[in-house]
């Protein structure tokens, strides 16, 4: 499940890109996530982790928001706008990702399997219908909470899994929004420097 | 899926109870819940939505969230020690819920299906290790981020569909863990004013 779990690292740069903070990327290799150290940072052996100072935080989320709590282009100051923000985070987060986790995971990496055939229009009715509903939310507005925040940051990371199914594409709105917060030159470079960083490695 | 659900709004009126918050609830069935009206307050048509004043929250984490930056008994008031709380808030809903729940939805509910009986050594295994993962966390502490929190409100309520299962009795930290939060006078009220509130309905 690399590829899906990418996802979460590339949140964190993109936040950090939008924020224009300095930072630094150390990558963990699959042995170092099972090692007691890393574990007691990472109690569950995941990437990232963001160190700030003698701060650690886990979970994208988590870190998100810690990043907003600091940086305006991350999270409005304003509360009543931060809320809504927030509201939008965890239902990338909450309410939309397991859908489409499960039918991304079923679709790029068990198609071929007998239980697949089976259960695919369940998942893909409900992985449907959240996406229509997001969908919707996005008639009158250019991102999902007022201003661009980690909230777009987060729906927008959630959406890629699905990029090699093309099923954002049946949602005019949404994946008019996808590429909008994707068109960001601060995903940009944290795109490009994700690329570049993991080429050795695909090449070797 | 209803009894899944239920566990989103257990989790605000444990906190509202923790938080020692006077509140009204308002029971919105499943027609009204797919109106145009709702959807304006709850884009997936969930529940609960939180009212406060002119406020309007969705999602259950960050309903807890808000309700946390205003009430030190929901979460710690030091940054620090929220930003503990936030990781582990995140990690309850987003790396042990979706496991959690695909399982308990396949146990639950496609038990006799042809695909569970394929799929079930899979999802099984995946929520063995978050919960070992969790089990692992508990050694040294009471609760999961220092002081009880909005943390400890989403994990016991993200393991509690395991419960007709008996999954959670092999992981003895665990178990003892849930035992202690839900043995706070805070989740018992919460726990009778929902089961009151239910069981008319289920009686008839």
């Amino acid at each position: 499940l690399n590829s899906l779990r990418a996802a979460s690292t590339m949140r964190v740069r993109w936040a950090l890109e939008e924020a224009g903070l300095p930072y630094r990327v150390r990558t963990v290799t699959p042995e170092e996530r099972e090692t007691a150290a890393y574990r007691r940072e990472q109690p569950f052996g995941q990437m990232p982790v963001l160190h700030d100072g003698a701060v650690s935080v886990f979970e994208s989320g988590a870190i998100l928001l810690y990043l907003g709590e600091r940086h305006p282009a991350v999270l409005p100051v304003d509360p009543a706008a931060r809320t809504q923000a927030t509201m939008w985070m965890f239902a990338a987060l909450n309410t939309v990702e397991q859908h489409v986790t499960n039918l991304a995971e079923l679709l790029i990496f068990h198609a071929g399997e007998a239980w697949a055939r089976e259960r695919r229009p369940a998942l893909e009715a409900m992985a449907l219908r959240r996406l229509g509903e997001v969908d919707a939310q996005l008639e009158e507005r250019d991102y999902l909470a007022g201003p661009f925040s980690a909230a777009d940051i987060l729906m927008t990371t959630v959406l890629r899994p699905l990029d090699r199914i093309g099923l954002v594409d049946g949602f005019s709105r949404l994946a008019a929004y996808k590429a909008r917060c994707m068109a960001r030159p601060a995903f940009a470079r944290a795109l490009a420097d994700y690329t570049a960083q993991y080429a050795p490695a695909r090449a070797a």
